[in-house]
């Protein structure tokens, strides 16, 4: 319901119907090349091989009585043929070989649109996280405030993430969506000889992969996408998940660009876009499960599982696609706070130094000692109202030990980010010799 | 319940704890490297870490009340050295970093178990498929009789998938498997600056992959592993199913080598490996399901979805390799009846050759004539209870245009292969090539 | 892609908003009558109310901006008022109100038609059994032949799973399907006092159940429905995959009445509707996961949890209502072949009745040299190509305690039927009294 | 990892195995009261069908090689008897009887102890709702501060959830839990004219119901005990969901009573119990959707779907017995911060209250201009820094048509609950009907 327009239109049952045709018009024309059919023929199937000049709905209807969309198709085109080319339509091939290719198809220009979205999403958080290298806020485990980060850290890390969903998904993109051809029992025994040549051609043709052998039954391919999708759709939830929590009206570290609001509610900034790519991307495990599920197929061609795929393959590719656009948008319009991140590092009184408090009281005091003060002061801390760093201040065992400097130092959050900045130029260095690639 | 003992042995509560003190005998060795620590803690400290130590049991019960079992098990390891080493256990690290790079050394270990056992299988298949390249049997869709295939075509199919199964695995094992190390905040605050150069000494210590940033809550590294093994599960499943419906007692074209028996039911054979392959892999696609579901961690560390991965990612683990094991057995000890295969074939009165049959009637009649006379005579040999090659050869219109040896060609299965050979070497090339590799 | 239409109609986007304009509609009349609003604005309201009146597409459009697409409902709907009645529109109601209660309305709607369905192939079952009561057919399990059953004792078995199915919808439908009121927090504060009164009057306007306290992140309701559904389905599939079994070319004991056929294949008989019905209970239990992966939803209304869970339902309805459609299509037309049911049961040379042999001579020999041996004479029976029956008859031991009447009954597999009469006589009482209900 | 101790116990290997054992005891003693074996021989195989008498790793071992632990089981036992009681085990029955049966007793007994446990969870919310009746909070929308509510409001909406799932628990458990008894084919043959009331009797002994005809391979019970599983998990995670969230440090509203605490980090109060339960909740849909993928089985017995149900269940019983233990001593433990909520009220600086403010200046003002002034009030306030009730009482156009007073009860987040207090008594009167039934 809440795709984004170009996530719908090539999922499009009229994107479904152009992606058959040209397989079907890719075929004729490996065919001729091939020299198994007149090149006239090829040429006016191809002709005819716009999803335009049909009615997909009319199909679609057709398509019940026989389990598949392919023989009316293959009807609905042999009649806008004349009679020297229609016994050229759809030469040795099964229905199978049209769906899946024409899957692979689809599944080749979604995942040009998903890559292109994830692409973007992490140019912004590099971007986020250059420009936040230096904004000190609070980490977060179990949702309780634990020691401090910086906000360009946390966009390193979806940076990061986001680099490696890409790989994923170009890797399956660029190796693993192959051409189908084998014909009702995958050995093509209508074309003789010629088989084997025309699969290659065709591939050439479509520029898909040629597979090994026809992969009628060995659905791997698809599930590779399908996981490739669901390790996307894992990431760019992630993301979503994070800044719907971080707009949060008690946390209001973020917001979006276009946050929704309400009349009645005029306080309200919904995370719109972070909702949508939630919605979207808790739906993707599901059909994932589905496509794992329906892979064991029986013999050449299943009775049921196959058929089960198409639909949430295409569900799968528009949900992850609409999910990316919104993360993407999201991330290009985030409004970042780093005034209320700041805030909130003071909410609990400097005790999330504790851990940075102890390691130079420890050389003097032993590990033991040195944590067991701490945690008294901590204590006294919370009782008092006061802050850690004052009661350290105020402490003589403490000073005995550590200058004024020294312990405002050591309850400095900004000082205490450990490795983060080394982390972020690893993770900027290796988005730049991603996109050099 | 049906676990290899292989598998049950490596994804054991002992195999996991063994894995957490390999994380922490490594740590140490790596921060004493770095100079982080005394050597001789390290040294001391890797001593004490083996299994046989502690106690699964009480470290499980003790879990509880921290929601993680590495609290207990550092202080139980603490407990066994001297005061000296004490206080260089587990030096700056949190307990996700202990789980998941004990996670990433399992996953390793029961990996190389699944891919030896696949690629053993896969070396069946190589096998099955030169041995029966030439025994003719039906090919089904749809559980349909279709068109005449070979035994080795069918193998060769489970070859390539076996073969793809295996890359997919390997790629994730080889590249995807890394140490974790980022402290509470994934800032190894604590380490100050020799963070990185810790994290990098600890891959290298375990054989691990150096992540670029710590990935505490980037679960894209899970989410590829359970991918890979949901693709493996699924071309192990398919195989399973095959054979299982080839063992029906109505198909009997294989049976297994030590088929189940049962002594009320003595024409029984049971094809328990599919079984229990097929038990096995059938589980996989929900906990895929689940672990990619638990992907959107949030913040810095998730409270439930991080450790809702635990247990699912074992069983996941066990059930393939578990499968794998079983599907390896399966095919070294498969008994093939190429006679019912053949008998089997002339089911339907030689009708799956219409197609066939039909070719070289073209030339002379025109596609729509050959085909309604192929037609015509097929019903004929329903009717009459005779044999298509029976009515091809009674038929005037036919022996008009056909010789005897010629119809006879026509209707014959073995001469009807199409590519099946030339695919039959295309995958048994590919298969040595990703051996060789 | 193969829904059937009734199932396509009422889950389209003109149902979903149809059902949106009956809450409105309600809505406007139940506040009416609470005194809430005036009676003419809500008789204006309800007469704009009217799918057709409205562009599904521009709403859906507009619905990215605020994640919901009841404020560009609500907008247009205001739009067609006069100026007297714009106020009155959506008072008190937050979106959630609207599209929960519109889901209920769709599913109450899509359920009808599902258990009219699943009834009437219940009936089908009940026919069938009746029928075949005598029909003898071999028993299966793990795919190879046990012992002897009737195919109307299947029927029986179908039966009485299509009852369950039916008792759990019928639940769900007049139990669960609840009206969804509670404004923006659940409290309906801008109404005041009249709240609960209206939340009254509305179910009794929609004919629903009216909820205890308003559900928006309660989502048992959903999680019910779903699981109902998914119940509905496994025994769906269970009746579809039996069908394409007994279907197989080597089996031949059922066809579908208009099995699909081929032109090039024209001994193939498609189970087209059991394929169909495969492919989409297949689907079903990702998307009850999805469904119930989306129930905790936080405070009083979810960031993506709900948003999650429209189109699952919708698709979920839809599938389980084209597989009940397909079901009792298949059922109507089962072409039933005894004489083939018949063949198979010789096919094991008559050792399925090993048990029931060994029965009469355990009297005599005692249970272990009793089974001893009819299992020798069974290795003989397979052999010597001979039955059971026949080295039954010829050995000497046997005859000693058994006559040749007693060996031929002790071997006919109409005498080997236990409960099964009784037990279909049991599910056909059950069915009649579940009708009568 | 993190299951209670009585969740683990009643799911172990030996808890399987009792319940195994109380099958073939129960089953001796219903065939003897049927007079088809003898009274001593049901007596003697009942004194041993003690768990403690076999050794389950072992039984599970050699489980394998026939894909079923009965046979061994049955082998053990048999073994244990005397010559005279020796042929009267497991008489007429088949592994599936045995291992359904089993799988009922063990979901009886779970199921026992998680409604115990659900029941007192309601018990504990009905307490809260009612003790925190007034206890004024924010309501939240998409994650966002919304409108007043009060804490006993939601405690009541947790209620009638944990009401709703105590339900379909109940019925599940009360009446969907049947025997299992119809020998290898489910006609249970060798018992003759017997078998019914065997079967009859069996129920009795057992206390579980008799179910129409034998339920091999129709898993409706299967699917309606997990739906009513998944559903209860999904309450019980949408309460621990909440209150991670309302632990957060940023809204501090509520604590766990035994919140997990880190010497390192002294301010964190980790909601354990919280997460726990989100973590086993979280695992429960996929398993649900593997025992639905399971549900198609074949025949009269599956070759692996049956199979692969019973870990899976055993699993779900665990953790949802885990999760709702986790709950009950969650809320029994919980700890209000009605201070915090009433500090997070003013954080939006009464701007939820707009809606509020609107009412009483539409009567004077008319509905879109009241909307526009209060808008423009509340931008002003968020400028100013100051709040919508300081700019109301300060703008002259409002104190035109309303007092101070007014302005004042307009405002004022305890006078804008609505139905929130007869939503709780109707939650607590639907609770005590509940409790009384």
């Amino acid at each position: 319901m809440f795709s984004t327009p170009a996530a719908t239109g090539r999922t499009s049952s009229s994107a479904w119907l152009q992606a058959m045709l040209d397989f079907e018009a890719a075929l004729a024309s490996a065919q001729a090349k091939a020299g198994v059919i007149p090149a006239a023929a090829a040429e006016e199937i191809g002709r005819y091989c716009r999803a335009e000049l049909f009615d997909a709905d009319a199909i679609a209807e057709r398509a019940v009585s026989s389990a598949t969309p392919v023989i009316p198709l293959v009807r609905d085109l042999t009649a806008l043929l004349g009679t020297e080319a229609k016994p050229y339509v759809h030469r040795g091939a099964t229905s199978q070989d049209v769906i899946d290719t024409a899957a692979m198809l689809v599944a080749r220009d979604v995942l040009g649109l998903v890559i292109a979205d994830v692409r973007a999403a992490a140019d912004e958080c590099a971007r986020l996280a250059e420009q936040h290298r230096h904004t000190v806020m609070i980490a977060r485990s179990l949702l309780q405030q634990a020691l401090p980060t910086t906000f360009g850290y946390r966009c390193a890390g979806w940076l990061t993430a986001l680099d490696e969903a890409t790989a994923v998904l170009d890797r399956v993109r660029g190796q693993r969506l192959a051409v189908q051809l084998g014909g009702p029992a995958g050995t093509l025994a209508s074309l003789g000889r010629d088989g084997v040549r025309v699969v290659e051609l065709l591939a050439t043709e479509l520029g898909l992969a040629e597979p090994v052998v026809p992969w009628h039954t060995d659905r791997a391919r698809i599930a590779e996408l399908a996981g490739a999708l669901g390790t996307a759709a894992g990431v760019l939830g992630k993301i979503a998940l994070d800044v719907e929590l971080h707009a949060q009206t008690e946390v209001g570290e973020l917001a979006e660009g276009k946050a929704g609001g309400s009349s009645a509610m005029p306080h309200k900034q919904n995370p719109v876009s972070a909702v949508l790519s939630t919605a979207a991307t808790r739906r993707v495990p599901g059909l994932v499960a589905t496509l794992l599920s329906a892979m064991p197929q029986e013999y050449e061609r299943a009775a049921g599982a196959w058929q089960s795929e198409w639909e949430p393959l295409t569900e799968l590719l528009r949900l992850v696609a609409a999910a990316a656009a919104q993360t993407r948008q999201l991330l290009a319009g985030l409004r970042v706070r780093p005034e209320k991140m700041a805030a909130n590092l003071d909410l609990t009184r400097g005790l999330m130094m504790a851990e940075s408090a102890t390691g130079p009281l420890m050389t003097s005091l032993g590990r033991t000692e040195a944590q067991d003060l701490v945690a008294r002061l901590c204590r006294r801390a919370v009782q008092e109202g006061t802050t850690l760093r004052a009661e350290l201040l105020a402490d003589p065992q403490v000073r005995a030990v550590l200058s004024e400097a020294e312990v405002v130092a050591a309850t400095e959050p900004a000082d205490y980010l450990g490795a983060a900045p080394a982390f972020i130029d690893r993770a900027l260095a290796a988005h730049t010799e991603l996109e050099n690639r």
